[in-house]
């Protein structure tokens, strides 16, 4: 099995990136991953290292045969956390305030930054309260940020078409996700591993670990997507990415209509009626440049 | 038990109608409700009676003692639907797109008028689709419309702080409904139950049910809440209704703020920290005049 | 000339309320209007007086024979203000920040309430510096609350297709407005005067002031219109309410397509790309339960 | 005086890209640009013309000096257009439907696409119908794109701080544009030159054109500004983009209110409310995938 380390991560998802392994498709490949600050944060005192540049991403890997056109079929075999710890915090600019907005620049220097270290043991995550308790977590990790290279731009934080910073609470092992092609060799990258995310990811930094990611990577030619699909054991999933949230839950409706009616045959307005009765919606997050929402129908609804 | 049966129903939440019945706090009632259409529609050729006035509301129930300031609590017992089929449908002014945008000026004749009767079952529902096949669904049913009197206006399909038009998920049976209380008697009015409803609403009309709903109301002095707020046997969940879809969230997020930090003694970073890793976010609908979203955490993430 | 003096003022546009006074369409008449605080600011102390009720509208107007699918055309004659001084000013919930979200609840003690009371001398303002220097305003007077009952609700600061809390700076003297009729008699209402509005009405409060205002009110019999159209010297304009701002701006476009296909006989996509090159906007309002945008083509660019 | 003609022009901003030219600051230069679709439209029959890539861009512009931190100062010296004909148009994906709804996927087809070639004399446009009379338009040239190199992303058509597919009306001759500095050289990009614009960019594509346009390049150190800012003869300018609309007000508000705090001494909240009685706001495209707006204060409700 290959094995992705590597000495300088990335901090966009370009077209322009020499890649840092070429893998077949077919392959399973492990991705060490570092933390959303480049591992820089090891206890509650280090304030001062939650800074940009955010987001270190491993890759890209380079997909042999992937052409403009084609879907990789990523399966997300495992996430291991790297470390006994993963941290969340706060900043004045992050969560509850948008940064540059009027009110901001008047209170952002009364909004503390907060760190707390998270203690993982097993499946189990310790949240410490300031009054000296402690909550228990499950460990439910989850990929915040996979991507393949846009054509022509480079992005950061700001999630689209090619997947990125989606923090989607749905790209967990054992589901299976499927990412649009741009460019030769798709040059798929990957980050910003998170230990437990709510929905939304209202404060901006859930439990941050580095990990050794697992995927096992497939090539589906002339699968036109247009936008990221999720399958896991009970349910098919869309992805989309826009702003404000219901047009990233529009945009992912309309990727889950194309997806039925050309995969199980429906009729429009048969999926209209049957997801308004049947839909779930997931807002992933509302914190990036671009918010994430994830539209899921249950298999058990499906014509058969 | 009470029953509430009435001929005339209302189209708004009013501070100026006449009380249908007066409760003592602790009284349990059985409520009729019809249809979203007034139970005009009874087969696919129904296509003409899905017209305004929508949103039939039984009620309002006066419950004694209530004033500004209170809070209602209503314990969803059960809701019996009173016909053996649900309808769900399409208009061109519902669902897909936004009445009254400038597309919808130029299309709106070529989008069907489409009536789907679902039979029910003991706890299924059959879902038609126009190959001839069906889907089999589960009955969760929900009450769509329940809110108490605003303290000056009259409301219809505008869901607020009254609660009202909110087609949330969360309002089903064996849960707990907490509402504020803007005027004497609160006067509370409900209808609009839903057989089965997703996420969003995103078609407009989810399967359409006439019910006999039973509800305990007990009244909670000077509780002031800003926004509806449910308990059920896992979580907290906090109601807000705004547009966009982010403002809604963030409606419900800061009074699930006030909650956390009132009732359970948390400091306020503590809980932005916390939600930012736990938080559940359901899109109830964004198909009413402002959309509604419900924020919940459970029960289990909490500090004992 | 009729004189509308009331005593007691309302505070939703109702369906409900008796007519203050009757006008045969053609008819001018002359209206007293409090400002949005009944009148109550009279000095940068009064902040206690600066709270709800707000927008003390005076009327209900029926005008004789009016039915609903008519429209009204006011000729907004003149408006006087009726005091030697306006007043503008800023509480906790107001402008920058939006009541009710999570860093509200944080700092609303620390936003102060400030109250400042600008002079009017014949067509000028004085708008007062706290360093005690001023700087010299004119005088544009504008109507920021107009409106016809809704057909069931009861509205208070909600603007929509009956108007209502607009706030826009085109309903002004010498303009012309139309307004859609729901319900017999139009049932006109009015208040809520500025000074002068700046695009947004960010703050919340521009200068507030008491009124005269002349207004002579005719009938178009049958003229449906979805949504306020507005005809000035050198414009037609099209108001439409909602959110986020660009679906204020899309309702008065689609309001405009339809204006400029019916009585000017264009193409749609004509006026579609004659729009794109020559549209103007005003973001009336952004601080309103829904916000308002006018749309405006110059009369010089309409076909000849 | 300089003159930049390039065979190649670039698809994004990007701080990759080798430089075009290298200029002194304080020097003039002549930039050739193409149209939107690089000169390719030349008839109402070239409807294959509108395709991607979309808007070449000259540059990058080598500002010798410029650091991280400083600004540029760009006075728009002139535009003039290089062809006697604009064009504008749309297609199924500009416009009054957003390109990936769900409604887009069915009506697509329908949609025509269309080319207006509208002829260009002395300082008239003559803009024609389908039905072969004309409308007499001025000619208004603004760059529709201008912008600095980002620091790390590549943008294509996304406005932001650097700048941009702002399509600002205010971006025209005679008015100095301010843009921050985030790498050595700054790098310079513009093109998408209009030859009028409404606001909003209602249906994609205003009247495209091919130009000259001299710009005077200043340097400014450590200037450090947060969006762009215009001055114009008569106005201060912020222009900020984001999504939704009221997303971008707030932020050229906020760029605005540090403005006049820090260069005309002004109380923070003289500011809030001398802009809620004086702002104007334009919504300058509601069309690229961030919406741009401009806040405007007369330089004569300035304090002296």
């Amino acid at each position: 099995m290959k094995h992705l380390r590597q000495k300088m991560r990335h901090y966009t998802l370009s077209p322009h990136a020499e890649p840092a392994m070429t893998v077949t498709p077919g392959e399973t490949v492990i991705v060490e991953t570092l933390d959303n600050v480049g591992n820089r944060v090891n206890s509650e005192m280090d304030k001062d290292k939650i800074r940009p540049p955010l987001n270190p991403l491993s890759g890209p890997i380079y997909i042999e045969g992937a052409k403009r056109g084609d879907a990789l079929e990523i399966i997300i075999e495992n996430i291991k956390p790297t470390r006994d710890f993963g941290w969340t915090g706060q900043t004045s600019e992050w969560g509850f305030i948008e940064m540059g907005s009027p009110i901001w620049n008047i209170f952002k220097e009364t909004i503390p930054t907060e760190i707390k270290i998270c203690r993982i043991q097993g499946d189990r995550v310790t949240f410490p309260l300031k009054n000296g308790k402690t909550i228990d977590l499950p460990l439910r990790p989850i990929v915040g940020t996979i991507g393949t290279a846009p054509e022509a731009e480079a992005k950061s934080t700001t999630p689209g078409p090619y997947g990125g910073n989606m923090d989607c609470q749905e790209v967990r092992p054992k589901n299976i996700l499927y990412l649009p092609v741009y460019v030769d060799g798709a040059l798929l990258y990957l980050g910003d591993i998170h230990a437990l995310q709510g929905h939304g990811e209202l404060g901006g930094a859930p439990i941050e670990i580095p990990s050794e990611t697992t995927l096992t990577i497939n090539l589906l030619r002339d699968k036109n997507i247009g936008w990221p699909r999720i399958v896991s054991e009970d349910y098919l999933v869309t992805v989309g990415s826009s702003k404000p949230a219901e047009a990233a839950i529009k945009t992912a409706l309309a990727e889950m209509v194309g997806w039925l009616m050309s995969d199980y045959s429906m009729d429009i307005w048969d999926v209209n009626l049957l997801l308004t009765a049947t839909a779930e919606i997931e807002c992933s997050q509302i914190t990036n440049p671009l918010y994430t929402a994830a539209l899921k129908i249950s298999k058990s609804f499906l014509p058969k």
